[in-house]
């Protein structure tokens, strides 16, 4: 490396802050004795510095993140209901104008069933695949719009925009992440049946790029059936890859079969390295234990592993999600505070 | 009744035939003796017929089942990847083509874990829940198009087309199921902080008849979160009411949880009776197993039960429900084959 890492920090709101400080914690553990160095700002961005200033994002701010390496987000957004928020929309303004501004277009949620941690599914099997949810386009693009709005008249559209461009590159970079996994299997999920033009698009294009890469086994699905494979044979899947919007719904669901969203990470990430990527937890801010000390920053944690294998050290992120195995492993049911868990962890990674 | 009920049936392609012959032997064998009387015209429509003329949905054959009180429909679809099939797209063609012509705005799917059945999850709690998805708008429409196509260049866009209208109406027979069930709960799935002019509509809409129905505990879930209730705590729902595309998703892994998409049922329901409601199984065409005699007929069954539900015949409708419920608690994992599931049922219900 040499030069240090310029990490920009976006603690958020509710438990957002408690999480990241344990992530960095478990990032200078790691890191110590390493030639890893960073150099952290902290971004004051999410619903509490909207309420205190009415910015969610402005062009200051995303011009000093852009000059960062990479981002560590915590979760954004306030009380669910609070009137002070409506028509804020912390979430399209904040987070996902940041995957959109910074071409995140890779968002990258592994899902891995730790030895010894509980699934609501009564034989999971070996789940252990990755999501790579396409991060910049589809419905989630932003281009919908009504007419007559608040009359028996009204219409409300929703436009889904996918791109050759768009979907290409997300595409391969699934099947570039399929044949370094050891059992090289892709499976599309979308909805060709009925989003005949973007599904088309979606075939299409896993269909070109697989006959470069012969070694990896290819699968398609709908998304409807895919949730019935995620809770009756997950194990089945290894590398799924799908648009925005079934990304996201995949993923939560995901999270939820391998122990639970406070173990959920990912990724959003920059490929071409233009932008900085960006790491955050998979769950939100949770307002209702704030402030309590219960949260789990194992997601956020987590989220430390997938940032340093994105700087190249694979080396080191295995070290973070080795003690998390072994903590997790024997957490059981043991009730223990956020900064308990980083102990535990950090303990590990010293040790 | 004092008339004959004019039924059409379509039995379709691949285990289709084979579940709708179980589901009218029920139907024969619980009206017997009622003042109940079907009339029934057979329709070939499917992958089948269109193999053999070309044609996928005539406007005669859409004249003539409109001339019909309600419909039974088996499952429709070719093998996936036939190569005669290319371009014929069965299911937009012909079940979409019917959900939209016959104006089906409510597409009514219960999920309910009968006792002594297994679920994947360990610890499933008790589940019965109904799902009113919406039928006729959102990104079914078919309002899709591209540009540009095959090119590097091109754009595929997928719209989602709300209406007030269409929204209202289906909002209305949600409330209204929600306060028929002893629990009166109703939770609306959308994606608000994404989709924001449809999710908009959809919330404006539920916060206005909830007014009408003080009764009715209404709350609200995002689509990605509404899955990991769906595997962490089922029996938390009663009725939930999404639109076309969610409500896909989630029954899907609705039926998944509560014994897997064999004894999932439907009805694609236009309240208004202009045109005739259509009952169907929520499983597809099988054609893997189909001629092997291993098909489940059950969710057929079950489709007739909400056949007789909309006749108004509740009480028959529950006698089919009771042979099923004890049917299926002594079934175990004994392989029966469809037509000793039907035997089974049918002598309860003689009984
Ligand atoms: C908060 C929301 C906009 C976001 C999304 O839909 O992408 C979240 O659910 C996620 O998955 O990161
Ligand atoms: C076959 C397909 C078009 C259909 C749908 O998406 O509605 C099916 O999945 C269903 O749920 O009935």
């Amino acid at each position: 490396m040499g030069e240090a890492v310029k990490l920009a920090v976006i603690p958020g709101d509710g438990i957002g802050p408690e999480v990241v400080g344990e992530a960095l914690r478990v990032l200078a553990a790691v890191t110590e004795g390493t030639d890893l160095v960073f150099e952290q700002t902290r971004f004051s961005l999410g619903a509490q510095r909207y309420l205190e200033t009415g910015d969610v994002l402005t062009d200051d701010d995303l011009a000093a993140i852009k000059g960062h390496d990479a981002i560590l987000l915590g979760a954004v957004g306030g009380v669910p209901g609070d009137p002070r928020l409506v028509g804020a929309n912390i979430e399209r303004g904040l987070l996902l104008r940041l995957r959109f501004e910074l071409d995140h277009y890779v968002n990258l949620r592994p899902s891995v069933l730790y030895p010894g941690v509980a699934s609501p599914l009564a034989d999971p099997g070996d789940v252990d695949f990755v999501v790579v949810r396409e991060g910049t386009e589809g419905p989630y693009v932003g281009n919908g719009g009504a007419i007559r709005a608040g009359t028996p008249h009204e219409v409300a559209n929703e436009v889904s925009v996918n791109t050759a461009y768009g979907v290409e590159r997300v595409v391969r970079y699934a099947f570039a992440a399929a044949s370094a996994r050891p059992r090289k299997r892709l499976t599309l999920v979308h909805k060709t049946n009925v989003l005949v033009f973007a599904g088309s698009l979606w075939k299409r294009t896993v269909d070109a790029v697989a006959a470069e890469y012969p070694e990896v086994t290819v699968d398609y699905l709908h998304v409807d059936a895919a949730t019935i494979f995620l809770v009756t044979d997950p194990a089945r899947f290894d590398v799924i890859v799908t648009d925005n919007l079934f990304g996201d719904i995949l993923t939560d669901l995901a999270g939820a079969i391998s122990g639970g969203i406070g173990l959920a990470a990912s990724g959003n990430i920059n490929p071409d390295g233009r932008f900085p990527s960006m790491f955050e937890p998979v769950h939100g801010s949770a307002p209702d234990i704030a402030g309590t000390g219960i949260a789990d920053p194992t997601a956020a944690i987590l989220s430390i592993a997938l940032l340093l294998d994105h700087l190249g050290r694979a080396e080191v992120a295995s070290k973070v999600r080795e003690a998390v195995t072994a903590d997790v492993a024997e957490r059981g049911d043991a009730k223990r505070s956020t900064s308990e868990v980083g102990d535990a962890i950090v303990a590990r990674i010293g040790a």
